[in-house]
């Protein structure tokens, strides 16, 4: 069976995965770039046309953000990650990330809005779904053949497919700021570590790495 | 002039310092053991008297938790961590440490109840005092002479001081559990890391340990 994975979701100390406000000029609120300054020094980040100020490197953070595409057949995501807006969708909107986005594969967002499927350059397709996790989960793993599949987030995505057991393997990259408020990514998942291996790697650039990987389903 | 210390202070990966309920056979609730557990491997926490299923070992968390008593003169703690009861003190209490503390120094214990001084055995005496922060940590000075000041939790206690920005050496241990309930350390201190270096050392125990450095003030 493919796996669920999930990649560079970053969080604060305090355990936001993202501020309070989201806008189309702040996707992260209050949060700012700051979540993900860490990813901009990266190589892989650098590919997808993500700004820095300094050298990309080959270094941890590098190591651990580059295993975002290899094996991956389909993303899902929440509406919340697509779009700024809530409610009906504005079908001008196409996405934060231009007419070539930095998927390549087909993307399920969950939304309880239809829309058709909407086909990008580069081989990425955004299909809107309104289900369950299990059910959306089915659908992209039809999507993406015998390759993985990601859950990209946001916050609340990622935190319902921990709470229905779904995923496999998780990434989250713990950045040391204290946000104070925002979304939180481990609500309502008490004793999470009976069902994780968890390991840690610090980087140099001052983030955590964990590493969540499922023990054996009994 | 002295500092102001925080040693040992362990947090559930969602970052909660205790769990709820706490009662006579349960300090920290929920929690149970599992926070301080990563202490009980080691040769400073063996020294107090804590249980243990392994060696104690010269490693990481030895190096961290061996730095909680030298150049200490003094603690400071809340009524909760001295005691679970509330209100008047039950005077037949004295503290969860026997007839011999391990803190071997003054004690000022905050609470809005008076009580005399309460003489232990090996040097250890515990003051009881209603104050604010910066009020009980000018006591404290006093007792400790030209040695540092330990903030010894609980955790509203390490929160009200950081708050007041009274800390100069915060040493958190991040214990990869998630509690889900109980009180939370990081609530309320957004932007912490711009008054603190933050320093992040995993440990074959699981645990990560961080080290925040109050930066110089101006």
């Amino acid at each position: 069976m493919s796996l669920v994975r999930v990649h560079n979701f970053s969080i604060s100390l305090d355990g936001f995965g993202t501020g309070e406000g989201q806008t189309l000029e702040a996707p992260f609120g209050h949060a700012g770039h700051r979540l993900m300054a860490w990813a901009f020094g990266t190589r892989t980040f650098r590919a997808m046309g993500l700004p820095g100020d300094t050298e990309a490197s080959f270094g941890v953070d590098e190591s651990f953000a580059s295993q975002w595409a290899p094996g991956i057949g389909a993303e899902i995501m929440g509406r919340n990650k697509f779009s700024p807006h809530r409610g009906p969708h504005d079908d001008e909107w196409t996405g934060w990330w231009g007419d070539d986005p930095v998927f390549h594969t087909p993307v399920v967002v969950l939304t309880h809005h239809p829309r058709p499927v909407l086909e990008m350059e580069g081989g990425t397709t955004f299909h809107f779904v309104d289900a369950d996790p299990a059910t959306a989960l089915a659908k992209a793993r039809e999507l993406a053949g015998d390759l993985d599949v990601r859950i990209g987030g946001g916050v609340s995505t990622v935190r319902q497919f921990l709470e229905a057991d779904l995923i496999d393997h998780l990434h989250v990259v713990v950045v040391p700021i204290v946000l104070g408020r925002g979304e939180r990514l481990w609500d309502g998942l008490e004793a999470l570590e009976d069902r994780f291996d968890i390991e840690s790697t610090p980087s140099p650039s001052g983030v955590t790495h964990l590493i969540l990987s499922r023990r054996p389903r009994a």
